[in-house]
């Protein structure tokens, strides 16, 4: 093959780089050029996916000289030898190279494949340090560290049979694990050995990497650390423009269990948002309310720096995306304040399960970020609303969405009602009998009661995105559901159907 | 905090516009710089999404005096002191301050919160006439003065419980209903008086408005008006780009119930927009067809004034949306004729129902347009297909759609035979025995027998998507819903499950 | 009217092109300047939209003069008389008049309205060959020429009744069939001879073509041939932009049955895609990875030329497009190798029915291509990856697809293992029976197994949009489903539902 043997005849870490790459020739590490020179035959599409970044162009020294608000390094200063060049290659991957179960000899440099929060952190420590309190970068142990989760995992996910009475079942493996629940909540990733392969530059090893590829939000690296900024900062162009367009947040989060951009998208945020955003500016730091942009985002609300047209903070950046919201609205059995701490496996309630409410609805309030702490949250995502709307306006919208609250949390308590008695009547098998409380047709329903329609809703109101609160897997469902457990409940203790 | 500081530092009405503001100061009246001298730190999101709109820039005396077919303003004259000037914050929020219950006394100004469409009026009196005698306008009362249909919303945002044999029923709260159903179809908002608030500028009074914030078309304003322009004209820049694009009507008609958007998505128009919209014109007036775009949108097809290249009218404006179609796809329980009234609530079928068709599907005929005007207004959509499309392809298009309203109705009556013989049978309680029609399992898979399926059947028809009239809520749904409705009743009489 | 009186007074033929057309009129042919001469007024869109395409401004001589990569014509050389002017109105629509039976007399010129991809062969004939091996352009017959998924269309399109026992069938109509599953597949356009019709231009006559519209993939057109190029390639513009966006495959694929485009824009393919795409070329032929994209849409991974931005071909062009595919992955039971054969109506397993397996699952390995073969378009397949994967990469998410086919495949066949026990129970009727296996509830519910559940939760695996692969019609209900169905069979024999 052509190519192939074109870069056999390459010389690594001796080549001159081409006319593409001369302009920025100037900038690069002597070792990213190295990198470049077979790469850009190798994997092409990374090589001038990176050149499309700003990491191509702007050395840190470059962005440690901005002023305060348009700055995008946190760090005060960068380590010696990373300033002077631009952001290539070798400066994330052979960044920390003793911390790497990963790193393996690679022509003559210690590589490793992984890169972790904490490569990432040498120039923006600040985002690590905020992300590693989010939800999202404990996603991995908050499904995989809790057994009620877990349970649902293996109900999910496992293989069942039919034996002409019931659907014997068979645990799942990492594979269907890792393509599913995993494909956002992260894998584990494990240095497994070397192993050679043939290469046009001959034979070479390279690691093997059990949980390969990930980019799920809670993903376990090498190195120890949690999370993958690749998974909304996609590689290797890493460009602001994505992480702050609603089609990144919406990789996982548009199924009926989350269904937050598909309730945006309905918005009047969202119609804006579709029809305007071409001329808006994505890149711009910080986001300026009205001149960059006319309508929110996911990133607007929940994590970005936004300032007036005069320069005035708004909001603060974070990337701890709970910092502006009161209520988990998503992922659990009921919607509760949110937890105090990213680690939700160490949540208890009563009954002792790692719940942050009862089976019955009542908050593990211990567990819970308290009133008043709300009360700062909320006010800090209103002051943003205030950009473009009046006080009347935002109490009227939360007023709703504190109701929506209420109301989907009732729906769920009469169906997990439903539930309690099909297990006491022996229509189903739930803890008591030491079974799955996920593996039986009324107790999917009842998770479809709250993983679905009562998410559902609450997304509506909380975005104003209103068909999701209402027949696209809202409060119509919420009702019908609910008498189709009934009816269920009926048909299977012979009793002929519930009553309405 | 330094930025309410600094609008306290301001005195409002005497301020001097900034650079930003500059530009067109000259054309502002004096009125709108004293509310845009504070509002611009107030709430900067609205000052400069105005100053990014037409009405920014155009005063209605240029607008005036645009060549007819160019003209967006429909109004013969303006009145004095409004001609001269752009229209800005006063020219809405101050006008006709008399007639707006709402107005309140504001830093020397009588000014109203809800703009209706009485003060937009003024300068666009056709649209506003057309639009009220619109379906939308009318989508409050159509809904909650039907006895009907308000029970269908009791029964779906109601709250119930399970008291180990049925379900009883609590009546939604007015904040519930808002957050849903009514987000769409408009609530009622009433003045309630005056209330104080701590604002940089001191203590202040606001009014407090029930049934407040509120974009739905068919809202009731504190004026008496119906409608909000701003539903699809979304303020403050109302973009005519916005309008025309279809991310303004999936706002409302997108999910389940009425899929126009998804529809239109996967419709070979769609496609053409979606994938080459960025080189349209979505701002000129008139709309050319092959040269503004190559594609409709909804909003070409329903409410544009369309125009040849060589500048004949092909289609005339009209914000009475349902003026080129001559059936009423949604909304009822079988397609008919359009109703002569916007306002559906005066319908009576034999039965003294408030529906446009008997239960069994015999049209009201006497409350529905009659065969010519049906003809009339199919003519004029045709006329608009005939641009791109040869006679021999529309008449093949349209035949598939009248034979997709019988055969959707025809699903539709065989689902409601279904349900007649439960009522009869005592499996389900209906009117017969003054009970819902919409609180029991069967009820509600009859529901989606003809407010999901049959109406995703029939969008697909009329805009060729085809999968919508299949697998995606389409044929394959009316045909197994039926089914299991069969099912579900033998279920419940103990038949052991219908026949097939 | 006043533009029909104008195009009444055209002389057609003598008429001088105005100034809209003036810059490409010398290139245009006499005939074209003929056809526009008119259906400027008449069908003003098409000729706008014909005139925004390439086929306007670049001649056949002008595309064979190309380099190799960059043409677009892939004959050797086209028809004297053809080179030299562009591709217009009578190019297309008077070529081989004699093979066309729509051909008319319109105007003095021999017209057929059908232009099939005989017609596009004059200067495509590769693009032709290859696409009539593709099982796109044999979609019809392998529809509607197969017994088991005719009895399938029967029962989803049919009207049923209902007698207050069973659901009495009748077979859908044409026009059924055509606005549904046929929309999509294909129609078959006959002529049925020519008909009056009253014109700006006096009474002409036209032909009647019984099965039109159509732009369905696999259209059966007068002339005998297969496919309708326009069905991806939009007429009359056209554009390879339209064609390369996945806009234009979600015409057909975004339903629950085959949810490319769904799974695709939660990707992170999908994400990059509608985040940059604004930034990219899509006119460029070739393709160059990195530079005019930097994520793929469906047309790079299935059908584009695509190079590097050293010039080097990656992967080929090809019309047939599972060339780079291993596993048919939708539109049957099971998951098998491809097909040999684009006609599909000549498999048998077994048991003599027409499918790729037996209804437990065995492939029926004769008639599907070996594991050579599917090594070997893996690979084609591999090759574009590695553009911007590792080997690692690439390795660990064909690991995941190839695992995810064979669960899919066990949680069919645990399906149809209850479906075989319900028919031999009598709960249902079957084959054995002589009756239609897809007319029961449990049936359908057995079709959802497959056509959905399984197909999307093997779309998520291949293409890395994970949650349809869970609860977006993923594991979730391939779980779930099972359940239902084997409490249906429980409910239907009296057995109060089975076990779990």
């Amino acid at each position: 093959m052509g190519r192939l043997a074109m870069v056999a005849g390459l010389v690594c870490g001796l080549v001159v780089m081409g006319t593409a790459g001369a302009a920025i020739a100037a900038e690069v590490s002597g070792d990213t050029g190295d990198c470049i020179g077979c790469h850009e035959e190798v994997t092409p599409g990374i090589v001038e996916d990176w050149r499309a970044s700003r990491h191509s162009r702007v050395s840190p020294a470059e962005g440690l000289a901005k002023p305060k608000l348009q700055r995008r390094v946190s760090a005060a200063v960068v380590p010696e030898g990373l300033a002077a060049t631009v952001v290539g290659c070798a400066e994330c991957h052979t960044r920390n190279a003793d911390k790497h179960p990963d790193t393996f000899e690679h022509n003559g440099y210690s590589v490793h494949v992984v890169v972790s929060p904490e490569d990432c952190a040498t120039c923006h420590p600040t985002e690590r340090t905020e992300y590693a309190d989010n939800l999202m970068a404990n996603a991995y142990g908050n499904l995989m560290g809790n057994p009620v989760y877990t349970m649902l995992v293996n109900d999910v996910n496992g293989i069942k049979d039919f034996d002409g009475v019931g659907t014997p079942h068979t645990d799942p493996d990492v594979l269907s694990n890792a393509d599913s629940c995993l494909f956002c909540h992260g894998t584990v990733i494990q240095m497994q050995g070397l192993a050679p392969r043939e290469t046009a530059m001959g034979e070479m090893e390279f690691p093997v990497l059990h949980g390969w590829p990930s980019s799920g939000v809670g993903r376990i690296n090498p190195d120890g650390s949690k999370g993958a900024c690749s998974s909304c900062h996609s590689r290797h162009q890493f460009s602001i423009e994505v992480a702050r367009k609603p089609y990144t947040c919406a990789q996982c989060h548009k199924g009926p269990d989350v269904p937050a951009y598909p309730v945006y998208q309905v918005s009047k945020h969202g119609n804006i948002f579709l029809s305007l955003h071409k001329d808006w500016d994505f890149k711009a730091v910080p986001w300026t309310v009205g001149k960059d942009f006319t309508a929110p985002t996911c990133a607007t609300c929940h994590a970005s720096l936004v300032t007036t047209p005069g320069g005035e903070v708004i909001v603060e950046r974070t990337h701890r995306m709970n910092d502006r919201s009161a209520n988990r609205l998503l992922g659990a059995i009921y919607s509760t304040a949110h937890p105090k701490a990213a680690d939700t496996t160490i949540l208890r309630n009563k009954a002792g399960l790692p719940l942050a409410a009862e089976l019955t609805g009542e908050p593990a309030a211990g567990f819970l970020i308290d009133p008043a702490e709300q009360a700062e949250r909320r006010a800090t995502m209103q002051q943003l609303c205030a950009a473009c709307h009046s006080r009347e306006w935002i109490d009227g919208h939360y007023a709703r969405l504190e109701r929506s609250i209420e109301t989907t949390n009732a729906m769920t308590l009469a169906s997990t009602k439903v539930l309690l008695t099909a297990w006491e009547r022996g229509a189903a098998k739930g803890l008591a009998q030491n079974d799955s409380i996920f593996n039986e047709a009324l107790e999917r329903m009842w998770v479809e009661q709250w993983l679905f329609y009562a998410n559902s809703t609450r997304f509506a109101s909380a975005m104003g995105g209103a068909d999701y609160g209402v027949f696209a897997n809202g409060r119509w469902y919420l009702t019908k559901n609910l008498q189709m457990m009934v009816d269920w409940l009926g048909f299977k203790t012979g009793a002929g159907g519930g009553g309405k």
